[in-house]
């Protein structure tokens, strides 16, 4: 039974990866997030600036909303969007957990770099030492 | 002119980016990824794990090619894919500088919580003195 909840568990937390992803993977959805990483607005403020109707934003914020990087509340009659952080930082763990792997074959190539250019060093001032 | 050029990178970099989200919008896709962090493979032993036909794997790798994410190069008959690892930084470049924002924000309300716990701590502290 634990099994087949971690299972589950694992199922949706691709499904929700998928869905940011494919959230963010437009300009204008990433131009939403990040006028709402400032603060949250109002949907008539985070529409203001783009060229294209309040219609053809709302389109992008529902997405958004859909992938849960996007958060609305309604107080009275205004549409209060926000950020829910914890959507992106699925996200970032995931780019984190795949890097760190490339981060460590970086570094040994960092380390073998140095010490080719010290040795190389070292053999340009013997050559220097021995043309005086 | 240097306005215009600056403006050409950054679409460049809008369109790179949409491609490389796009990209990891698929599980297949991410696990393939995943597979190439720890070590360059060919595609032979990057299908193997993948309950698919070697055709789907392919297709795949294909749009992790045309995304950037993923090259490939030939020797003799083999064909050995790695990850560009540039591409992907440029992602996390751009996670980063948003996290940036509600990072500080969220530090803000760590602080605010530890307050509000230390006041509720001392404050029920004097209601046990109290009582005794």
């Amino acid at each position: 039974m634990i099994e087949i909840e971690a299972r589950k568990e694992a199922a949706s937390r691709a499904a929700r990866l998928d869905a940011v992803f494919a959230a963010l993977a437009d300009p204008t959805r990433r131009a939403i997030i990040e006028r709402l990483s400032r603060s949250e607005a109002r949907v008539t403020e985070v529409a203001e600036p783009f060229p294209m109707s309040l219609n053809a934003v709302s389109k992008h914020i529902r997405v958004l909303e859909a992938s849960g990087v996007v958060e609305r509340r309604r107080i009275g009659r205004e549409h209060i969007l926000s950020i829910n952080t914890r959507s992106l930082n699925e996200v970032d763990d995931w780019i984190e957990r795949t890097r760190r792997y490339w981060e460590k074959r970086l570094d040994a190539m960092e380390v073998l770099l140095r010490e080719l250019k010290r040795d190389h060093k070292s053999g340009s001032k013997d050559r220097k030492h021995g043309s005086r």
